[in-house]
C-alpha cells in the first residue's frame, strides 16, 4: 500500500504545492476534485484570509485536502491553533524546524511532512518524529536551499537514511518525472510551476503564458549568498539581480501586481526549471489524469524492460 | 532494440565519462571488460599519451570502446585523423560545436555523439546529423554550462524534440539513477564521479576518499559568470574561489598534483553531487553489475505497479 496515499486518503499521490496567495481554495479544491492532494497555502501571513480559504474548502470539495504551515513565517500560533482545530487531517510544515510543531499537530490526528532540501535537514526531522517528507530538489520554484541538490541526487541522498515516505519536488509536471521519482523511493510528488500555470490558478493569464514562453534555462536562483534564496523566471528585474548577486529588500513588494496584475516587472515570478516543459495550460483534472496515465504507461515499458532482461 | 548498444557494440548501456588525464587505458579497458563503454579522454591535451593510450586498449579487451574529442581544447587535426584510422567505431565529442567534425567521423565509419547542456545546443548537433546525444544535467562534475539544468528536466526537454537516442549524464551512479533516466527516455546513462573513485581509477587515494568523504552538498558550481564553469568538491581552495564568485587562471596548474600526487589543495577536484551517494570504493565490474541487477529490479516493481494499476 502506498503510504502517502494511506496518510492522506487521496486518489492518486499528487500534490499541489502550497505556493503563497495562490494555493487558495479555487485551486486546491479543483486538485482535489480531480483526485489528488490540494494544499492551503498560509505563507501568505495572510492568517484570516487563509483561515477562511481552509473553511471555503469543506463547500468546495469532500475530498481530503492538506494545509501548509511554513514555520519562519508565522507571527504566532493562531493558524496553528485553528488548524488542530479545523478537521484538517494533513499539513506540511516547512522553511524551519518542525520540532515543536509536531507534537501539537499530531495530538489533533494530523499527519505532518516535512519540506526538506538536505539529507542533515530529513535526518532532523526524522529524529523529531516526522510523518513523512517533502524532498525538495533545487530545480523547483520559490523559496530555495542555496546548497542545490537536484530531486535525482537528494531522492537517493533521503532515501538512504530514513524509511519515512517521501514526496518528491521539484522538476516533475508529467508522467515522466513521477515515474522517474518513484525509481527513485519516492511515494508520491508534488507540482507547483505546473499548478501555477493550470486553467484554475488564479493568477494573472501574463505569469501564466509566463511559465509557458520560457525554456529549460528560464529561471534563476537569485541571492544564493543572502536570505531567502530563490529560483524566479528570467525578467529584466531578476536579470538584474542575479547580476548584482543580491537581492533588495523591497523585490517582493510587488508580488500582487505580478501575481494578480500581470506585471511581470513588478516583482519576480516565482517558477521552476519544468518552466521549459510546460507548454499548454491544461486544467487540474487533465494535468492529474494525464500525469497518472503517462505514469502507468512508462512504469507498463519498465516492467516489460525488467521481464525481457534487457534494455528496451 | 536498445540503440546505444546497436551503435556501440557495448554489452550494457553504461558509459565511462571522458574525464581529462583520468579516463585512461587502466581505467577504460577494466569498464570494457565488465561490459561497460570504456572512453579514452583527449582533453588533457597530450595528444601523443591519448594515442598511445587508445592503441592500448586494443590489448587489454577486445570488447568496443570510445574515444572522447572535446572540440574547444584540440590544438589541431591530429588527433581526430588519428582517431578516423585507429578502428575506434564510436566518438563523443564535447565543449564546443561538432558541425564540422561530424563529416570526417561519420566518413570513417565512427558513431559520432554530442554532450549537450541545453535544448538549444541539441538541436543544433541534430540539424548537423549527430547520431545521438549525451544530455549533461548540472549535477555532474566537471567542466558546465553555467545555466545550470538539472538531468530530470533536461532530459525530458530534450527528448521532447529529437528522437536521436539519449545517454543521460549528471547525478547517477547506480541502477537507481539508470531507472529513472530510463523512465525519463534515456536509453543509456553516463557516470564519471561512480568511475573517479572506483578501484580502477588512476587517481591518488586522497581524491578517492574525498569524494566518498562528501556529502550530497559537498560541491561547488564555480566560474558561473566566467569561462570555465565547473563543479568541484569543496575544499579550502574551491571555497575561496566560491567566495570570490570568479576562478584565478592558475587554478588547474597543480590538477597533476590533485589527481595523482593526492593533495587536494594543488586545485579543484572535480566532481559531481553524486559524491553524496558514493561512499565505497568498487572495483569497475562490481559498479557495473550492481548497477544492471538493480535498474532491472527496479524495473520489475514498475511493471508490478502497472500491473496492479496502483501506485506501489
Amino acid at each position: 500500500m502506498n503510504r502517502f496515499l494511506a496518510h492522506t486518503g487521496a486518489r492518486y499521490p499528487i500534490v499541489q504545492a502550497p505556493m503563497g496567495w495562490i494555493a487558495r481554495s479555487q485551486l486546491a479544491s479543483a486538485v482535489c476534485e480531480a483526485g489528488g492532494l490540494g494544499v492551503i497555502e498560509t505563507s501568505s501571513g495572510e492568517t484570516e484570509n487563509c483561515q477562511a480559504e481552509i473553511l471555503k474548502m469543506k463547500t468546495l470539495t469532500s475530498a481530503p485536502f492538506g494545509v501548509n504551515l511554513p514555520i519562519m513565517f508565522l507571527k504566532n500560533d493562531a493558524i496553528l491553533q485553528f488548524i488542530c482545530e479545523s478537521g484538517v487531517k494533513f499539513v506540511t510544515t516547512s522553511a524551519g524546524s518542525p520540532a515543536k510543531f509536531i507534537a501539537p499537530l499530531k495530538a489533533a490526528g494530523i499527519v505532518v511532512y516535512h519540506a526538506v532540501p538536505t539529507v542533515d535537514a530529513a535526518l532532523k526531522c526524522v529524529e523529531a518524529g516526522i510523518d513523512g517528507l517533502v524532498v525538495e530538489g533545487a530545480e523547483g520554484g520559490g523559496f530555495k536551499n542555496p546548497e542545490e541538490v537536484s530531486t535525482l541526487v537528494l531522492l537517493q541522498a533521503i532515501r538512504r537514511v530514513t524509511d519515512v515516505p517521501l514526496v518528491a519536488a521539484g522538476g516533475i509536471c508529467d508522467g515522466k518525472g513521477m515515474a522517474a521519482a518513484f525509481a527513485l523511493g519516492a511515494e508520491a510528488v508534488q507540482m507547483g510551476t505546473r499548478f501555477v500555470s493550470c486553467a484554475e490558478s488564479p493568477v494573472h493569464h501574463n505569469y501564466k503564458q509566463a511559465i509557458l514562453d520560457a525554456k529549460e534555462t528560464g529561471t534563476y536562483v537569485l541571492n544564493k549568498k543572502a536570505s531567502p534564496c530563490i529560483r524566479a523566471l528570467k525578467t529584466e528585474r531578476t536579470a538584474a539581480i542575479y547580476e548584482a548577486g543580491i537581492m533588495p529588500p523591497d523585490t517582493f513588494k510587488g508580488i500582487l501586481d505580478l501575481y494578480f496584475g500581470g506585471d511581470m516587472e513588478a516583482a519576480v515570478g516565482l517558477a521552476g526549471q519544468t518552466s521549459g516543459l510546460i507548454d499548454e495550460i491544461k486544467s487540474a483534472r487533465d494535468i492529474i489524469e494525464e500525469t497518472v496515465a503517462e505514469f502507468h504507461a512508462i512504469a507498463g515499458r519498465m516492467g516489460a524492460i525488467a521481464a525481457a532482461q534487457n534494455f528496451g
